[in-house]
């Protein structure tokens, strides 16, 4: 887009609305924060990027003591190849021959890729398209209650990994999940459970990769486990905030809006719409909220409007013009909006990046 | 992306998934049809490019008879203008410095240009902005019972007119409405009553400008209104079939998506999650509609999958690796997503177009 971006040290009250602003030092703080306690508990990070989607923060993860990353999509994880980044896990059953075909192109250049699989037809993809020459490494994804992707079993991982450990181009590297909220008994009973019968079976198990953010500082809560992959906690949201994860001062991420209507007494229109908040309730009944306007309830979003319901307001009520803060109900969904993003300290701009994997939907 | 896009004649099965799909035919059809009945009405017809953000897609509007389009943001709007289109309605309240330059910049370059105000402020703010030299044309919004942004009287809006058209730099050309579905009387009431009260006042009123796709076959219940504006009418979509706008065989869209993952018998997750389809429900309880899978639901959505419920399937369930059509609940939020679209004929791809205007947040 050609629309002069904010020079470092404009004031954020001349950002052009909407935005979302990254605050510099929540950020880090954030990043400091999560690695800490892991250091602390002896457990391995690997960030998911799908929440920044960009190379620089992702960066700080790494300086912070991460081991490497975590991403969703191979052209997500090409992305961060071509950045520099080495030591990439894609958590996604990757299928059919052209993204195979990719896979093994980014398998050749980085230091140490590896990927996950929860079906025999998945397997069979990856053992069809990789050689002994240059090996893929392989978790196995386990459903431990989260009700998504997954084997359903210990049994059915051992399967699974006998098949994956037969085939020459194969590794067979360990175990993954991504878990439901609350689940650390139901996680370490299926990573146990599993590493017993895949050391009967002669197999090893070095990777043992739990996730999650809400649940983040209950990682110690799996001891089986040998690493974490998190990624709302690096901007927050309402979400983690409900969630018992951080307080209101770790938010990270705001969407900077502006009210753009007073129709009525009791109704505002603000320019963030589902293009800026999207449509993500996650159980909430507003699509996000306003700070320091109590009682302001975003009720509705159209693409590029957002109607707040004013009529609890008690005392001074936004007019046309005014610039507010809106902390997003969930932050990812934010990031893969936005072609560039506006980091800030203290309330002036020190950078602008570009979300460089947005839009990498493959 | 460097993802290598389809060529043309590639068949849809070939087509790396997610992606949205967009049928020649039907598109084509949908513009042909939604023209005729407006010309058969005698009201202009002006789309809101906001559906598919691509200029060769308004560029067929057009010539099919429509009088112009229609943008919700001046970004928007320059991205077509850059495409050569010169006659733009933004149905916005531009506000901020910044902003209403680059709208100045885009008065001085197209043949005509339209914008909305529904407030002294806004309208101050343009009239600070723009001088007679080239005087900005300036429409009234007007709340009709949409319950979003607009004035909520004729006799505001009449007290609005009179400050745009004192205003040297700015020209009152008339009202507009983004209704609620239903609402022909309420608009027809608000439209007759202002522009009776605008004449009373020596102020002319040439535009009158009504919208939506869900109500479109019943524009010509609004004798008042000289034109009509609509974006969804020309993919159309799973809210466009329950408004009775339209049948399933006029769907232009359908996101492709693949089994990535069977669980349970009764669990299929698909690459299509919330960064394909969007969680926009619409009062559906699901997040899209998968063709040719009757009892097939999609109950949730991560960011990049899918969980569908097959519980209620008979016949045959689909494996891993297969793909699946869906029908989303809207298209609009779908386009915002993609940098490119893919188009089709006969299961045949004819052409891959960038979603030129996707990212113009201002």
């Amino acid at each position: 887009m050609s629309f002069p971006w904010p020079e470092p040290g404009t004031r954020l009250e001349d950002v052009p609305t909407p935005m979302p602003v990254i605050d510099e030092d929540r950020l880090a703080a954030n990043i400091a924060r999560a690695q800490g306690y892991l250091i602390g508990h002896g457990l391995a990070f690997r960030p998911h990027i799908k929440t920044h989607k960009i190379p620089a923060v992702a960066r700080a993860q790494l300086v912070a003591g991460a081991v490497g990353i975590n991403c969703q999509k191979v052209t997500e994880a090409e992305v961060f190849a071509d950045a520099g980044f080495d030591d990439i896990l894609i958590t996604y059953n990757v299928l059919g021959a052209a993204k195979l075909a990719r896979l093994a192109a980014l398998n050749a250049r980085v230091r140490r890729l590896l990927v996950v699989a929860d079906s025999a037809a998945t397997v069979a993809g990856y053992a069809a398209a990789f050689g002994p020459e240059r090996p893929l490494s392989v978790l196995i994804e386990c459903d431990t209650g989260g009700g998504r992707v997954g084997v359903q079993s210990p049994e059915a991982a051992v399967e699974l990994a006998r098949t994956i450990a037969a085939a020459p181009g194969l590794r067979f590297e360990g175990l993954l999940t991504y878990p439901a909220v609350g689940g650390a008994a139901a996680i370490e009973r299926f990573f146990a459970t599993t590493i017993a019968a895949l050391a009967e079976a002669g197999l090893d198990c070095p990777v043992r990769s739990n996730g999650g953010s809400p649940d983040f500082f209950s990682a110690h809560l799996v001891p089986s486990a040998t690493e974490h992959r998190a990624g709302t906690y690096v901007y927050n949201d309402r979400s983690m905030v409900r969630a018992g994860h951080c307080g209101r001062e770790d938010l990270a991420m705001h969407v900077l809006a502006t009210v753009v209507s007073r129709p009525t007494p009791d109704r505002a229109v603000i320019d963030a719409g589902s293009k800026a908040l999207t449509a993500d309730l996650l159980g909430f009944a507003e699509y996000g909220e306003i700070e320091g306007l109590p009682g302001a309830r975003i009720v509705s979003l159209s693409e590029e409007h957002g109607v707040v319901d004013l009529s609890a307001v008690e005392g001074r009520r936004p007019e046309v013009g005014e610039m507010l803060r809106i902390v997003p109900n969930h932050t990812c969904v934010v990031s893969n909006l936005f072609d560039r993003m506006v980091f800030h300290r203290g309330g002036a701009v020190t950078r602008v990046e570009d979300v460089a994997a947005r839009g990498t939907v493959w």
